[in-house]
């Protein structure tokens, strides 16, 4: 099926949001939707839920359905869990990304909260991706990781009427000449209020600054690199007969032949990539 | 070197040790490694950090590092940040325990704080795995995911002195007995108050108990069958040429072929795999 729809994709323009949790994530992608809502186009809404394992989940997409784009025929909001993804939520979410497009959907918001590798692997089915920060993390911009800073294609500053924002740019802004991105990348850094819309335009300004630019076609080549490899790699490892990989394991437990040896001897019997 | 050293291990008892933040895990893991020195017992410790890209991390390192542990020649230390590994934190922190039991560790604690799935991964590195537990999680004992249940081989109810623990017990009890696991395995439950000691011999007693099952060596097969399968997948994956997958990449992301299509041609120049 998404074979036949492929052909019919590429024409939706997916942002990521990410951030800590507390930035106002949901309230800002719910800002984003009423402002794009607002000019007549049809949008996608996907909340990438980090269920815990010991507390449940679903911290997101609960969240987004309390507000009132759920009733909207031109909203399709859909929530996903981190966990038990075939291949990885990466690949379910790039997924669900190809029926949206191929569906007619011309924007696509993806919302993450960036707690792991996951989430952040999910940044690379974004056209563009936003991180959401605000005023009162204190010193703990400086932590921002460089995992963070490379897929951070502009920052939006939420909550941006509270004490500290000045600070919290002023940080970010040495940050980001410190340690600039390796492709040359300048993001902008836009302030907002998702409460009541402050700066939401702005905001849609900024990422078609980005998607004007050079860097979006790489990006998306970039992405696809990304996501050929992973479907590749899923999709040899089933190859191999479970049988086969169980009696192999367990002549490796007991230590009669080592695992080095047993994956050398699959590649062998295996593609031949010269 | 790990090649080499492969045949010079599988006798070390490798214990994960998970459970939510708070749970104590930590103190847990300092007093399980006291009663093991007791007995003149060399240990390995692996702390998994969950770094978050945007609050740092090594959550666990240092806490870890404050104890008395580190300056004892029989405790070997080790913090690894869940971000960044090569074929992911399971393979990375496989490799170290297929050292530290070379090296001659009897007892390898590996504690991690289970928020992800990196995390539930690292316990398909680990012989046994210990799930803490603490009074005061309310409901949330009920919101155990099946995930976390079928890796439980024992629990530990830590801060067993606070009020709350019988009713905690009590939910935990139906909770198993709604959902029991699939390999008929009832898993111990264990009190305990890690900060004075209390329970701790209880602990190592609850694992032996495992070990000395049918399970154990059940474990260990199924263990090597799933890190046979990531170590494949990662050197399949790394055997095509960044050069094809780039070119690809960009075909796809111009729509002129679709991603399905380019990983059947990787798969038939592949040799058959029957």
């Amino acid at each position: 099926l998404l074979k036949e729809l492929f052909p019919h994709t590429g024409r939706a323009l997916t942002i990521g949001i990410t951030g800590p949790p507390g930035a106002g994530k949901s309230t800002l992608v719910n800002a984003i939707a009423s402002a794009v809502r607002a000019k007549g186009r049809r949008l996608g809404i996907i909340a990438v839920d980090p269920t815990s394992p010991f507390t449940g989940g679903a911290i997101l997409g609960d969240r987004i359905r309390m507000t009132g784009h759920h009733a909207d025929a031109g909203v399709f909001i859909r929530s996903m869990a981190t966990r038990g993804q075939l291949g990885g939520l990466a690949a379910a979410t790039s997924d669900v990304v190809l029926l949206l497009d191929a569906a007619g959907f011309e924007i696509v918001l993806i919302e993450t909260v960036g707690v792991g590798q996951d989430e952040t692997d999910v940044a690379r089915v974004a056209d563009i991706t936003a991180v959401v920060l605000v005023p009162g993390m204190g010193d703990d911009v400086q932590a921002l990781k460089a995992g963070i800073m490379e897929i951070a294609d502009i920052y939006l500053l939420n909550k941006a009427d509270q004490p500290g924002v000045d600070k919290l740019e002023r940080d970010l802004r040495v940050l980001l000449k410190l340690a600039p991105r390796q492709d040359g990348w300048e993001p902008p850094i836009i302030r907002c209020v998702a409460t009541d819309g402050t700066g939401v335009a702005e905001v849609l300004t900024g990422v078609g600054t980005f998607t004007g630019s050079d860097l979006h076609a790489a990006r998306a080549t970039a992405n696809w690199s990304f996501r050929l490899r992973s479907m590749f790699r899923e999709r040899v490892a089933q190859s191999i007969p479970s049988a086969d990989v169980e009696l192999a394991a367990a002549e490796v437990a007991a230590r009669r032949i080592d695992p080095f040896t047993v994956v050398d001897g699959w590649l062998e019997r295996a593609p031949n990539q010269t």
